[in-house]
């Protein structure tokens, strides 16, 4: 719900120091949120990276959310805070130009006899609630949507437009769970007998934490035997991949198109960049960073920074090292020998 | 549907010879499956990898499938097979804990009038079946799905809520799509105008083998000309790109956030790890094993198993290394100037 | 649609020459396309890439397309025309095997009153198009689709089964958008607060330029302040990633499982291969190349190709080589020292 707010208002709900520029009042409106560069005489925006700074002093925005150390140096209104990005994403809320839900059952909507939905909740149209699914006070379930048999959408949690919450899979409180996300999917599980592929149903479910928020087409399987994970505060991006039994720690974040294997144990408030890759079973401590484009083959067992992609290079030379990369055993053993022969070639002269 | 069974049924159903333990009667009931550390009496469980060995003594499951081997030393119940893995994967379907599904068209979903129903198929709230389309006995539709024109879907065979099937694409019997899936949607073919793309109109199809399972959001390009086909008993995990005119043969596995580009040609019995990647024309024959993570840019034509992933490191060690690999060829050059210059050396000393 | 043309209709439409074959006449009809190898008497093929000239003879086509060079080698009919594969490009519009889509708003579609469709729009069953949403003129709107508040889909688009269109997101004219394709999701952004993470809510929309194509289950990301901008007639394949403010250059093409991560800007006229990676605020040039499986972590700011992706091995090959790697900078150390040794030894024995 995008808002108009004074000055005032806006200090007073982001716990800011006002600090007006000559001849505005603190009536003054302001109605959205842009970039230094971008921001008109109606928006705030905010100095968080100090890389931006060159932008301050010519901005054109109605205020400035700055620490008290570039108060002096903006030349519109400032709104002093500790941390102008907290503050930023706490004004984000107040200028969300998302639409707003109403509570109610669409006609369209097929919501099951034994379900239970809250009076506040909302279900869009086309959605799909089966037997004994609760969906919370103020949750909201999109349009398209499906809650399987038995499971919980928790309270304020919403489902947006085409998401998938099968079976037996219970989610917290304010969780957001985005458009084609599949929660609940079977696990990759098969026995083989005679070269052929049994199947292993996924007998377990899912827990979602409260807070929680997975992002668009993103998986998360059911257990095979008992549940999969998502603890407290866990942040994942989309087209992302959680296998059964992985089990994530509260407050993680998981960037874009990550696949994590199945059964891996990752800590609480660890990073993993986009396109990180976790292998089966593997855990990861407690506060560990994961950079984009890694492979995780095997556990961490303290917090640190870890990495493991190339930097590329243009075709040509990149093709050159690659070569050798295929040599790299061999010049290693060529290395050695020539130590060898230096050595004795010296011992040879020292006689 | 989640079952209770008595352990002589169990045995039964399984093959297995049933060793009591003491004072525990043949018809003491079952009705889950856990795992060996989590399973309670009325839960069987299993012992496959020997590394868990070490639980086998103080399980407290109601039964525990073992081969001969492992049978003195289970402190309950004992289901003896041949392979225990293999027999869990079909207990797992004894308990399997989804919805029944029930034959019949949900009033809500829309199935066009030349499209062919049996019977004793389901389609679910909102799915939407096209013209000439064709589902078979005891298929069954999920909630929201598509069946485009002239697609047919094989007795028993499943969409999950929200799976597509467009238009021209055959799948067999037995298989599983899981929610989200897109199969048939168009392959990337365009054509270099003056710098401008002119879309290749892909008129091919999709055919699917019986008992194949394609996982959740998963993607099967249909045929440019000519149909990209999967064989039987090929088993996709979640977030797969399968291109235009791939083939895969009989009985491969493919595991999550694998891509493979257009016309790759994959073997029977293949296994490709997470995250593999094939390159566009490949062939690889049948029996190979690509490990996750993989490039595989040119065809393979021996069974085996290849690689291509780096380890990684904590970002110091990695970055020093990664640096290195910028100067290979330069180092590699260095080595051989080196031998050279030794040589020349050690012949002087000779002289 | 696929039609029915005869020889003489299909020279026109695609600018050809036509050589008919002897006994042919020019009212030979032709109803659809194959490749060399499969094409049949009443099959159109083409003969682009001099690799599958050796098919040329033996081809059962009922004509060809082909340049000047090969007409006199062609057995049946040939087409003649400056690029054969541009001429099969045009010639696949011309025999679409694709169902036609009717005018019209399905009675199961949910749109909102004050919502403007075009007369000559298809709203299909169970789509949802909200508030504010305009359809255009001969645009289609797919089965089970959402369109959120105030989007705009252009004259002649289409968004296929499933496709999600959120609020705030404008589309340009003869657009394609694939399955399950999600345009508008929120980006992936949060504050650190006491080692949670606080939501920035996304407050950007995404702009699509004319003549785009948008793979099945890819992502495009809303902007967080500002909008993700796709310029005109880029082609993106399946289970992309674009975060949030990405901008992508006119006329770019994306290959399959490729991410885009925050703020990066790709030039015109690049073409970026399956499964690359592109960092966070990164700027590409425009006319790159990227090939396959590449990591771009920084700026490349001329045209080239570029590359990042290793060449894999037989298993054991390769680890040999990968532990190798993680020794890199020590042997790189190992060299230089041995050139030092290497030059003190024949410096002393110069002396």
């Amino acid at each position: 719900m995008s808002d108009n707010l004074s000055l005032t208002q806006l200090a007073n709900a982001l716990g800011a120091e006002l600090r007006l520029a000559p001849g505005v009042d603190a009536d003054y409106v302001i109605s959205g949120l842009s970039t230094l560069q971008d921001a008109g005489p109606e928006q705030l925006t905010f100095l968080a990276n100090p890389n931006y700074r060159r932008f301050l002093k010519t901005t054109s925005a109605g205020a400035v959310l700055v620490t008290a150390e570039f108060v002096e140096e903006t030349p519109v209104s400032a709104l002093c805070v500790d941390n102008p990005y907290l503050a930023f994403a706490r004004a984000s809320a107040l200028f969300n130009t998302a639409p707003t839900i109403e509570a109610g059952i669409h006609p369209s909507a097929v919501v099951h006899p034994d379900a239970e939905v809250a009076s506040s909740a909302s279900i869009a149209a086309g959605a799909v609630i089966e037997a004994f699914a609760k969906i919370g006070p103020r949750a909201s379930v999109g349009a398209n949507c499906f809650v399987g048999e038995g499971s919980t959408l928790g309270e304020g949690s919403c489902l947006y437009a085409g998401a998938i919450l099968h079976h037996g899979c219970q989610v917290g409180r304010d969780v957001i769970i985005h458009s084609h996300a599949v929660i609940g999917t079977d696990g990759f599980g098969f026995a083989l007998h005679q070269r052929e592929w049994i199947k292993i149903y996924q007998l377990g479910g899912v827990q979602v934490g409260d807070e929680v928020e997975i992002g668009a087409n993103t998986c998360v399987d059911r257990g095979a035997l008992g549940d999969t994970v998502i603890g407290r505060g866990v942040k994942i991006d989309n087209l992302v991949q959680i296998a059964h039994n992985v089990q994530i720690g509260d407050y993680s974040a998981i960037a874009a198109c990550t696949g994590i294997a199945g059964s891996a144990v990752i800590g609480k408030h660890c990073a993993l960049g986009g396109s990180s890759r976790i292998a089966g079973h593997v855990t990861i401590a407690d506060g560990c960073q994961v950079t984009a484009n890694t492979f995780v083959t095997k556990s961490i067992d303290k917090p640190g920074i870890y990495s493991g992609a190339l930097p590329f290079a243009d075709s040509q030379s990149w093709r050159r090292n690659a070569v050798r990369f295929g040599q790299l055993d061999k010049v290693a053993r060529r290395v050695k020998d020539l130590e060898k022969q230096l050595k004795a070639l010296s011992l040879d002269r020292d006689k």
